[in-house]
């Protein structure tokens, strides 16, 4: 049966064998954190977890960012990560996908707007400034396709041409089989985003191949889908499910949930994810210094 | 086993027996909305159901108030049954429940804001603006008590000793059962609202009882606990289910959950109830006088 | 002394002559709004207005956008001067500049939030949603510099390039002279956007000249200098002042000030230009049908 | 002529004379922040300012709450001064007054929702949470007249009645006289709220004489009208003006501005207030306890 994920976490737990041919994953846990590296090899790999081939880094959270604690661990383990996987130098372009009117899906704007954008910060104005080390950010939050007509990738596409950057990041809400990993998980991986992804099923790729540049994808799942979710619960719960029937297309099956805090959730896992990639392109300045900047 | 809801048609469905003593329900459809009526007339009744002895009306409509025919059947439909509800004259004390950080709570205060608060509006001012046979409205979205430190039923209490309405008409988020029944169902009853109800499971009762004034309550379902979703989920789809064993309590059991579109939802469902109210205690205002008031 | 000022009708206000060489300016009344038109159609009419040659069209009002009477005057007048001044037919890309989260800076985002984005509505999905003959329109609201790091041009420029527009439509807030302009005017022109114009004294220039296709812009004043809304109270309450000293430069010269009805004051501002705008852009298209889309 | 102000130290300042029977001025400068304590100790004082007999307390801020070090004085500073006119202990009941739509009058609103509201935390309930000696804090945010119908001071009298507080702590933004003090100035009070006071010049009068108990107010101004402003800013650039005329009662003259960047003056000025009020109500709590239980 078919699992809605964009979590290739989760795709390996579905697969019948304990190993898949073509895929490695490793895990260990830091500071609390469960950190899975779930590594696509080869086409066979690719093909049995319906990923592309790459690096995909999960980290799995004791508590849904509520504590100082686990949001502290977090964010430097993202920021840690994600150094590794983007160039050591250069300017980057952020991206944050999704609508900023609907409340789970708009961790791509959200984050976006707590982002230090720096890439005009230069000469005199950073001089005065105090900044002289600063890597340049460009940040943009162009909106979904229904808002402006414009396929993400088209916008994406012609700014990478302007901006010339030496990697691209993008933001975006995702979906997850389970209910406990919303607001919980955070993934980070350098393949970029495929089609049909995302809160939104967003029909855009954004990747190496199609930017020319390496694009890194860092994603937090905020909704799952009815049908999932209900399978999910009942094993949860010991029921057992032996001979599954196939499963009819009503609306619930197309429906997707979030929790009922999703506000809160949201804020969260935004300041998070902002201030890991902060901390990460600005490595010299502190963390109360770049939260006095974007705040 | 035990599924959430504050829906009082849902307790009905749940019955084994299609006959509970002391509960009538009937049915009919009109403009493409079902309307229940729901009677519990004696404490058998009372017990069976788990709620108090009253009437129930339930408005199930025919979409999530997408289309522009919904949401005006729906008006209509909730002011002419608000208006048998309530006494036909005298001020009226609306009541929103909920939080309004929260976005599948906060249907109480985002009807208060758009309501007519009309009880200040009375001799010269109310001439000028050419009001003069305004019915006394007074309203206000008190907060919950994790913000105010205070019982909303203290607070709600101690305003009707001060203005001394002729009826209390209280606003909230509901649970359901069903993930197809969340925005797409309206609940009014004479009862008032018991304790446990409610997105928060408020622990406030509020009813002719204890505030000694007609309590009418108009409430929403915008969530479904997770382990109701997925035992609804399953049996839509064919699952059988002999023998439930005994949920687990996890952390799931009590999660609850809201569709994705929750912002859209919670929006169109204020709308239609602030303006149904406001047509219900206005009579004498066109609906467009009323739309141009509260905007 | 130099007030500042983005509305041309103000410049022209401004000069000592009546009659200023290569400016022509005329005005009529209709539905109760006047309508200026100030054509600068040399260099020397250029330099003595500070502003490029072209036409600016200047729609003032009777109110602050507060009645239905208003708002539907400004609305069709609206739509009718942005049709002569657009190209008849061929993509638009519209522009809204602006920080969405300086109230007073946030009339570009906010009409972008409220207008019909048709670019991706072709072949099949267009059928099927029986929008045939719809005219496509792009939109974005790309955010402010120090958001993103890159100038507005810099976005709008390589956006232009992609998606090849027949003209660009930009709307910003503006800063008037007098604090009862504001919000209660809308300026139409055809030379695009100034540099150091605007509620956030943008550098950008949006034109035919950087663009390559006509830009039409739209702009409402919303705030007005401190020093500026002093000499113009004081003249309006008959304190006379001839021989204005040269002001000192303080703070207070630079603090821009915006109505503490701000608020809402955007919020009509920025409904009747996106209506405007939907109604010049999709002629075929009812009022209610448009609204009906957007919302 | 007639300048609008809600700060007694404004008051002070317009008189012709240095010194007015009845009236104490005092002013010493801690940390960067001027302090003036204002008392009006006699009837004569009362009528030379305009205001009720009490002490006035002002602490002029060297920004606009801009720096951490502004912040950090303003709320120590804030939270002493307090300390001092509340009674040691007992329940306080907080009023954030305001609408909370209308940007520069949502302090009161904005603040209320920062607040630690503790009164329900009793018992088992204090002790799981590990909270043993929080003081009683209530709070509330009740909307305007127009919103509710009813006068703030007939809700406040009847939560009085039923909460008993020992103390009243009312928050509402002020008019000021000065362009330069809006969000760098704040005003204690003990004298509560007089009528005709407040952004929204609010009919109510909360005050020890109505409410039975002590009643603090604290106050930021947000807004000027621009007649005021005029004057000051012309003065403030040294024109002289000596002979002023009657003012005309135009429109301007009734018109209240704010800053153009009254979202973020407004954001800062709650959270330095409500920050303030946890810490002098809740000694025992770091402010790093207090700001992670309110986020």
């Amino acid at each position: 049966m078919n699992k809605r994920t964009d979590l290739a976490l989760e795709n390996v737990e579905m697969q019948p064998k304990t190993r898949t041919d073509g895929v490695r994953s490793l895990s260990q846990t830091q500071s609390g954190v469960r950190i899975s590296a779930v590594t696509i090899y080869n086409e066979a790999g690719s093909a049995a977890l319906g990923k592309p081939q790459g690096t995909y880094v999960t980290l799995e959270l004791p508590d849904r960012l509520e504590t100082a604690k686990t949001r502290a661990a977090a964010q430097t383990l993202l920021a840690q990560r994600l150094q590794r996987m983007l160039p050591a130098r250069g300017t980057v372009l952020v991206v944050g996908l999704g609508n900023e009117n609907i409340t789970p899906d708009a961790l791509g704007p959200k984050c976006v707007s707590l982002l230090f954008a720096t890439r005009h910060i230069t000469g005199e104005l950073a001089k005065q400034a105090g900044f002289e080390n600063l890597r340049a950010v460009a940040a943009i939050a162009p909106g979904v396709l229904g808002q402006t007509g414009m396929e993400t990738a088209e916008i994406i596409e012609s700014l990478v041409q302007r901006v010339k950057p030496q990697a691209v990041l993008v933001i975006d809400a995702l979906a997850s089989c389970r209910l406990t990993r919303l607001g919980t998980t955070i993934q980070l991986t350098d393949t970029g985003i495929a089609p049909g992804s995302g809160v939104g099923n967003r029909r855009v790729e954004l990747s190496a191949r199609t930017l020319g540049v390496p694009v890194v994808a860092i994603g937090v799942p905020t909704v799952v889908d009815a049908t999932t979710l209900a399978l999910d619960v009942l094993q949860a719960n010991g029921v057992d499910q032996p001979q599954a029937p196939p499963l009819a297309q009503s609306n619930e099956r197309l429906m997707m949930v979030t929790p009922k805090e999703v506000d809160l959730m949201m804020d969260r896992a935004a300041e998070v994810i902002a201030m890991g990639i902060n901390r990460a392109l600005q490595p010299d300045l502190s963390d109360e210094e770049l939260r006095s900047i974007v705040k």
